[in-house]
C-alpha cells in the first residue's frame, strides 16, 4: 500500500517536473527525482540584493500613495496627543553647550537636513525638531543626555530612520540625537563568532563585514542598506531570519547604554552564559529608545553555511499548511531558513499587476502557496532531505503541487512572488495594511472573517511568515473609505486581541500605536512599563508620546 | 597534492579504527569509512537517563563530601549577613489567615519536612523557617503574597531545590512558598511547537509529555528528575543543550508573575513576534525569586530529531581545540548539539578513580580530548556530514587522533569520561570548584596561570563546555589547605573579571555570590538592578540577602 502511494506521489513529482520544464534535470543523481543545480555563486547573497531593490521599488510606491490618501490610511496618523508642557525649548545657552562639546559640524541647525530628520520614510509622521545632534561617542552622547535632563529637553534617538510606527522622528520639537557617527566595529571574535560594534554601524555593513570572517548576522531586514544595529536591537526587528536564529533576545550578548540622567549602563558582555544579576540588557531591546539610548552591542552572529534551497508549494486548504509545517519542523528540521505563505488572492494580485511574476504551478488554481526555504552546511545532503520531505508531504497529501527552484533565476522568481505582494496591493488601490502575530492555528480564521465582515466590499488578502506566526492582513479597495475603515477597525484589533494575538509583531508601537497597547498587554502589565519607564527616565524626556500611553507617564 | 593528504587522513582514521577494534564497519557503505550502527533506539534518552544517573551517584558523594569539609568549601559558605530587622516574625493570626486560604494540610509546620526544605541538596545551606506554604494557584499565591508584603513577612520561593548557590532555601526564618502543587500542563500547540504550563512542572515530567508529542525541551539539566521549569526559569538554567537552542531568553515566549505585593503580570504570550511595549519577562528571568515568583510559563519546543552522534577526539594544544569549535561550527552547522573538553589532567584523573572508563585512544596521551555530539533529522546524511569534518579535521592536522561511537555503550562510555570528572575530582581529595564564561580564547589561559601559581600544591583541572565558553576549574589537593585557598581567591575572581569573564556561567548568585557580583558587573548595573528590585518589591520581602548585596537593598 505504502508503496502504491509512494509510486503515486512520485509520478506527480515527475509529472510536474515535465510542466515546469525542468531540463537540468538528472534522475539518476538523486534518489526522488528532485534535482536542482545551483553551481557555485552565492544564492543567498544574489536573493539579499534582490529584495533589496524590491525594498526600495515599494518604498517609492508607498510614498506616492501615502500622499494622495494619507488622511484616510486607516489608524496611521489618527493619534492626537499634545506637547508636554514640563518641557523646555532650545536656547542660545543650549546651543552653545552642544556646540562646545560636539563642535559646529556636529549641532546640526540646517533646514534641508532637518526637514529629512523631521520625518519619516513614508512621509506618514513629521516633527518640528529645531536640531539635530551628532555626537561621535558614548562619553559625548552621555553629556548631552545628562544636559538635556536637566534642563528638560526632550529628545528623540534617531538611527536609520526605517521604521513604519513613527517611533523615530520628533512629535513636536524634540532634540534629533542621531547615532550615524558612532559607527566601528570593535571587535570580532572567530571562534565564538561574537561580534562588538557601536550602534550606528549600518546592518548591512555589518553583513559585509562578516561574509569576509565566514559568519552572517542573526538578522538581515529589507531596509539593512539603511538602518542601524541600534535601531534594530531598540525596535527588537524580526525580519527573514527570525524562524531560523530567533529574536534579538537570543542573540544579543551585551549591551552599552546611555540612560536619560546620562549613566552609561555598560553591560557589554560577550558570554553566551552569565547568570551574575538580572540581565537588565532586555529592558532596552524592543523599548524603542524610550528608556535609554544603545550605545555599543555584543551580538551572537551565526557562521555563513553554503547550501540554500527553495521550493514553492500549493496546498488547497489552511489546515495542510499548518500540517507542512509541522512537518518541515520535523523533516528539515536543522536546515529550515524560511516558511512563508500567500493565498489565493495574493497570488492573483501580484499575477495581475506586476508583469514581471508568472506562476511556477499554472496547471491549477490553488487555495493555498507556500515558500520553503533551507540553509545548510551541506549541498547534497540538504537537497536529498528536502526531497524525501516533498515527496511525503505530496505522498500524504498535503501537497497539491510544487516546484524545486533549478537555478538562481527561479529561485528568485519564486521570492519575487511572495516579496511582491505589498507592491501589487498597492498597484491595486487603497489599501489597509495589519501586521499581527496570531496562533499559527487561529492565523487564517481572521482572514475569513474578515471576508465574510466586508462582503464585496474589499478584497481580503492574507499572507506572511507561517513559521513565525506572522500574519500580514491587508484589506484592498478602489478607494480609501470611511464605511470600510469602521468595518475594519477595532475589530481587527479585538479579534486579535480575543484570540491572544499581538497588535504589533515586528514594527512596534511607536506614535501609532502607543495608545492601542492594551489590545495586547493587560494593565497591570502596562502599569509596570509607565512605572519602569518613571523609574529609568523621570522626567520623561526620551522618545516622548511613544510605546507608553501618555497618560500614564506624563 | 589535496589528493594525498585526504589519502593520508583516511589512512589514519583506518588505522584508528583498527585500534578500536570496531567490528561493525562497513566502509562500502560510506564515503570516508566512518560508520556506526545505532539501530532504532532513541539514544539520546538512553544517554539523559545514563547522566541523571551518574548526578545522582556525584550527589551522594558531595554530601558526603560536605559533611566532612563543609568550613573549608571554598568561598561556598563564607557569607555573613544579618536578619533583617525590618522583616516580622509570624503569629498566630498569620497561620490562621494562610490556613483561611489554604486549608490546614497546605500550611505545613511539620519539623520533618521543614528540615528537608529549609536544606539544600548538598547540605551546604541551612535557614531555620518555621512555615512551609503549597498554593494550588495563582490567586492562592497573589493572596499569600499581598498578606506577607503588608506584614513584612520574608518569602523565599522553592521549585526542587537543586540549585548549587544557596537561592532555593532561606537563610533566617522566611517563610517558604513552594511550588510544587501548581503542575498541570495548561496546553500544547503542535504546530508552533509553544507549550504552557504552570510553573511547578517538573522538568523531566514536561520531557516525558513532549516526548510522546514528538518534541523535546530547549534545556536539559542533569537534575532534571526533581527541578522545576520555574526554577529553571528563575535561574536562567543553561544545561546540556544551550549550545544548539540558546538560553531561556530566546526560548521562552511568556511569563505570568506574581509580585511582591500579590499584583499578577499576566505575560502569557504564546507568540514568536510581540512587539508591543517592553518586554519584562526577561526581568523575571535569572531574577532567582528576588523580583517576583514565576507561576505560569509558555515556552517554544524544538521537534524531537531521530538521528544522534558521538565523536571523541584528541588534540596536541588548545588553539587546535579553538579551531576545530570553528570548524565544527561551519561544517557541522546546523546539527552540532554539543561541543566539550577535558584536558591530560581531567583524563588522567578520570582513568585513575572510576574503574568503568577506559581511554577510547589508548595508543598516547594528548594534551586535550573533545567530545562532539551531532543532533539532526537524517541519519545517514549526519553521518555523512560528521565523518567528512572528522577527516578534513585530521587531514589538516587539528585532531591527532578520533574515535566515533559505533553503538550505544560506547557512546555512553564517551559521555561517562566527560560526566564523570565531578566524581573523579571527589575521589580525588579536595576540590575547589569554579564554574565561571570566560571568552573562548582567553579560556584556557587561566588555568595554564593557576597552575603557574600553585606550582606543585595542587593539581589543576580543566574542562567545560567548550562550545558555550563555560570553563569547569577545579582544583584538587590531598586535602583542604588555607593555603591554597588563599592562593586561589580572590585571584580566580580578579583574572576572571580582568577578562571581562563570568563568576557565574550558569547557577546564578543566590546567598554564595551576592556581594561578589562586582568582579562582573560595574556598579552602575548593579545599582540599576538595585533601584529595579526597590521598585518591584520596595519591602523587600522576596527571596532576602540573595543576588543583589544587601547594603544596597535592606
Amino acid at each position: 500500500m505504502q508503496n502504491r502511494m509512494a509510486a503515486a506521489a512520485k509520478k506527480l513529482l515527475h509529472q510536474r517536473r515535465s510542466i515546469l520544464n525542468f531540463s537540468q534535470i538528472n534522475r539518476s543523481s538523486s534518489t526522488s527525482g528532485f534535482t536542482h543545480h545551483c553551481g557555485h555563486v552565492p544564492l543567498k547573497q544574489f536573493l539579499a540584493s534582490y529584495r533589496w531593490d524590491l525594498w526600495r521599488s515599494c518604498l517609492i510606491h508607498m510614498q506616492n500613495m501615502s500622499a494622495v490618501h494619507h488622511r484616510k490610511f486607516g489608524s496611521v496618523a489618527s493619534t492626537i496627543v499634545q506637547r508636554n508642557p514640563m518641557f523646555s525649548t532650545i536656547n542660545d545657552d543650549d546651543l552653545i553647550y552642544f556646540e562646545k562639546i560636539l563642535g559646529m559640524k556636529r549641532v546640526i541647525q540646517d533646514h534641508e537636513e532637518l526637514k529629512t530628520a523631521n520625518t519619516d520614510w513614508m512621509h506618514k509622521y513629521k516633527g518640528s525638531s529645531k536640531l539635530m545632534l551628532q555626537p561621535e561617542n558614548t562619553a559625548e552622547l552621555s553629556q548631552i543626555l545628562e544636559y538635556c535632563n536637566s534642563r528638560r529637553l526632550a529628545v528623540v534617538p534617531q538611527g536609520g530612520n526605517t521604521g513604519l510606527v513613527g517611533g523615530s522622528v520628533p512629535v513636536y520639537d524634540e532634540i534629533i540625537i542621531n547615532t550615524r557617527r558612532m559607527n566601528s566595529i570593535i571587535s570580532f571574535d572567530k571562534v565564538s563568532g561574537v561580534l562588538v560594534c557601536e550602534a550606528g554601524c549600518i546592518l548591512e555593513n555589518l553583513i559585509s563585514f562578516l561574509d569576509k570572517e565566514g559568519f552572517i548576522m542573526p538578522l538581515d531586514l529589507g531596509a539593512k542598506g539603511s538602518c542601524q544595529i541600534g535601531g534594530n536591537i531598540s525596535t527588537n526587528a524580526g525580519g527573514l531570519r527570525l524562524v531560523r536564529y530567533g529574536s534579538l533576545h537570543g542573540t544579543v550578548l551585551g549591551l552599552e547604554v546611555v540612560l536619560a540622567n546620562g549613566s552609561v549602563i555598560e553591560m557589554l558582555g560577550t558570554l553566551r552564559k552569565d547568570n551574575t544579576g538580572y540581565d537588565l540588557k532586555h529592558l532596552f531591546i524592543g523599548s524603542e529608545g524610550s528608556l535609554g539610548i544603545v550605545t555599543k552591542v555584543s551580538i551572537l552572529t551565526p557562521p555563513k553555511l553554503s547550501s540554500v534551497n527553495i521550493a514553492f508549494l500549493a496546498c488547497q486548504d489552511y489546515i495542510s499548511c499548518q500540517k507542512l509545517l509541522f512537518q518541515a519542523k520535523r523533516k528539515l528540521g536543522e536546515i529550515l531558513s524560511a516558511f512563508e505563505f500567500l493565498d489565493a488572492q495574493a497570488m492573483n494580485l501580484v499575477l495581475h499587476h506586476l508583469d514581471s511574476v508568472r506562476n511556477p504551478l499554472p496547471s491549477s488554481i490553488y487555495n493555498f502557496y507556500i515558500l520553503i526555504e533551507t540553509t545548510g552546511s551541506n549541498e547534497s545532503n540538504d537537497k536529498e532531505k528536502l526531497e524525501a520531505f516533498l515527496l511525503h508531504a505530496m505522498e500524504s497529501g498535503l501537497v497539491s503541487d510544487g516546484a524545486l527552484a533549478q537555478d538562481f533565476s527561479q529561485a528568485s522568481s519564486f521570492w519575487h512572488i511572495r516579496e511582491g505582494i505589498p507592491e501589487a496591493l498597492m498597484k491595486a488601490g487603497a489599501v489597509y495594511k495589519y501586521d499581527l502575530s496570531l496562533p499559527v492555528e487561529k492565523m487564517y480564521d481572521l482572514v475569513e472573517d474578515m471576508r465574510i465582515r466586508l462582503g464585496g466590499a474589499a478584497n481580503v488578502v492574507g499572507y506572511g511568515h507561517l513559521g513565525d506566526g506572522n500574519l500580514h492582513l491587508n484589506v484592498s479597495a478602489p478607494q480609501y473609505d470611511d464605511a470600510i475603515l469602521a468595518q475594519i477597525e477595532p475589530f481587527v484589533y479585538e479579534w486579535t486581541s480575543r484570540h491572544r494575538g499581538s497588535i504589533s509583531a515586528e514594527h512596534g508601537l511607536g506614535l501609532m500605536k502607543a495608545e492601542k497597547i492594551y489590545y495586547s498587554k493587560s494593565s497591570e502589565t502596562v502599569q509596570l512599563m509607565a512605572s519602569i519607564k518613571k523609574l529609568l527616565d523621570p522626567n520623561g524626556i526620551m522618545n516622548p508620546y511613544k510605546v507608553i500611553p501618555s497618560s500614564l507617564v506624563s
